[in-house]
């Protein structure tokens, strides 16, 4: 495990992806998102993401500099083609899209064709709540990536879909931002690598028998992923759904075809100005913030947690400590790194 | 037991509330809605409210023909002050609101103070979607509804915060309707009266230790109920608390007052035609059922179920068969109605 500093990361982010096509603006966006996520402890979609948007930038997969563009507008709707440029990169210019639009018009909605891996969703609805809206964010992802089967199922016809909400408040937002499914794919490949067992509960086999080993996940033949909510698992299937509808459908794509796309992005932005205000809005926050944490905690937890709290208070140590960076994580960063010229170890000062 | 047809049902729904001081029009539309969800098999949310409904009239709790009034409006928006009339038809208005805004503007937003009990919220996204619009609903509720504990609390702070969201297909819609919490009070309450145990993982007494005795549930000092996840409630936590943001904060009302509404209401409406088009978006629900239905079930599963479709099942059931409807509860309605000079028995044809 290695230890770097945030604004190194950022810099060997920036230097790597310009170094694979992206414009100065593009690599900034998104060494941004990828260090934040790390720094908020949520590795997944942090910084040992660089490997793979430099090898999809470099396969022509991921298109640096491709434009984005807006195919369909109304002043409180927009369909922006991603062009399969770095799903940051469409994600942040349609965090500006929908807030400009919710500025004017109270309440917008913005969906997303061909965009790639955004990352950390959460993210976005964090924006747009900095930006002093309320915000509901979904993302569904193509068919290769549907591992989730619908409640009763045996074989994947959904993605982990994760939804996202914020709200702003006098401080950081309050900000969910939860997988609609018992467990990530990438979390079961983890677990497979270190030779240890999902948790029950998680993951079937190809013929729909509960399992705990990664193993008769992966097969062949492949098992598949159960949607959240243990026994009230058709709840978590509902809300998958929900973010297939409003993250594909209303985008114009259809969910049983395979697609070049990766994500589809749905945020939707509502100004409190436009209700009791954003001033009582804060206060009210506030209250809430307060009543909920002064619950007496039941045995077994110290204290009530707001949602995004635990990532906020991660963020404060690893700005403090720096961020560290599994051995393999960063040999493979090193190793793309160096076949666009660039010196990992240089960049980042080590 | 008896059995009913729904339009029986209907008819002295209609008598005993206009009996209790409802417009002919208000008694209509609360008696659709209470027999709608009978009808779906919703018991908890049908027939059963007429005595509830009736004696919140005669007490003046619901004000019967008190005016449902727009309080601040944009083209998009709107905060409706519901009068504390029935709940169902301050939501019915609402629907029409938002869908005449969405219809013009795309998509909209509106909320409500002094609401009283909405019914059935899966009711008013479904008629959101007939309308052709893709739609999302929550209501909360007001501080002597909190039996749900944040995550890690022993202490309630939330109601059981439905959401629901409803899509336009070829036929019925896609309609989830689903509580954020792991078990409805009133479900407690009826194993209670039945002398049985609650399902493992969804209350605590009041020390915070699991529970599946209603008795240490309703004390006293009374328990609280877990939100929906199991083992990862922090994410029914967060989205009941999204429903709590939306339902109650953005119309403007403080979480740690006690208020003398009862629900408050959020909808939004999109219309699928300023995206892909509203027929591209039918075509593509229609290629979602088929895509979802087709999976082959997992052991002990017949078949893939898509939200809602079990109450459609029973609906086209029960308007067949009629409403079965358990004697204590009509007896409740006889005793009510007689109240009112209205003979139930009479009114129904029995």
């Amino acid at each position: 495990m290695y230890t770097y500093r945030s604004e190194s990361l950022r810099r060997l982010g920036v230097a790597l992806l310009t170094a694979c096509g992206a414009s100065a603006e593009e690599a900034a966006i998104v060494s941004d998102e990828l260090v934040e996520a790390s720094l908020m402890g949520l590795d997944s979609h942090g910084v040992m993401r660089y490997t793979q948007y430099a090898e999809d930038a470099l396969s022509g997969k991921i298109r640096p500099a491709s434009p984005i563009r807006v195919v369909k507008e109304t002043e409180t709707t927009a369909t922006v083609d991603a062009g399969m440029n770095f799903g940051p990169v469409s994600a942040v210019r349609m965090v500006e899209i929908v807030c400009q639009k919710a500025a004017q018009r109270h309440i917008a909605c913005v969906v997303s064709q061909n965009g790639q891996h955004v990352g950390r969703l959460g993210s976005y609805v964090t924006k747009c709540a900095l930006h002093g809206f309320v915000s509901l964010a979904v993302v569904n992802s193509s068919k290769h990536g549907h591992w989730v089967v619908p409640w009763g199922g045996r074989e994947g016809r959904l993605a982990t879909n994760p939804l996202a909400f914020a709200a702003p408040t006098a401080e950081r937002p309050i900000v969910l931002d939860m997988s609609t499914a018992m467990i990530a794919e990438g979390k079961i490949r983890v677990l497979r690598q270190m030779g240890k067992q999902a948790p029950p509960g998680c993951i079937i086999t190809a013929d729909g028998a509960p399992t705990t080993d990664p193993d008769l996940f992966y097969g062949p033949p492949h098992g598949a992923i159960l949607p959240f909510g243990s026994q009230l698992g058709y709840k978590g299937y509902g809300l998958s759904l929900m973010v297939e509808i409003l993250g594909g459908l209303l985008a114009g794509i259809a969910s049983s075809q395979d697609q070049s796309y990766v994500n589809g992005l749905c945020i939707v932005a509502i100004d409190p100005e436009a209700f009791c205000g954003r001033e009582r809005f804060i206060a009210l926050a506030e209250d809430l913030k307060a009543y909920h944490t002064g619950t007496p905690p039941a045995p077994g937890h110290e204290r009530i947690v707001l949602p995004g709290q635990l990532d906020d208070e991660m963020r404060a140590r690893r700005l403090r400590d720096g961020i560290p960076v599994a051995e393999n994580t960063w040999n493979s960063i090193v190793a793309v790194a160096r076949r666009v010229g660039v010196d990992a170890a240089a960049v980042v000062g080590a």
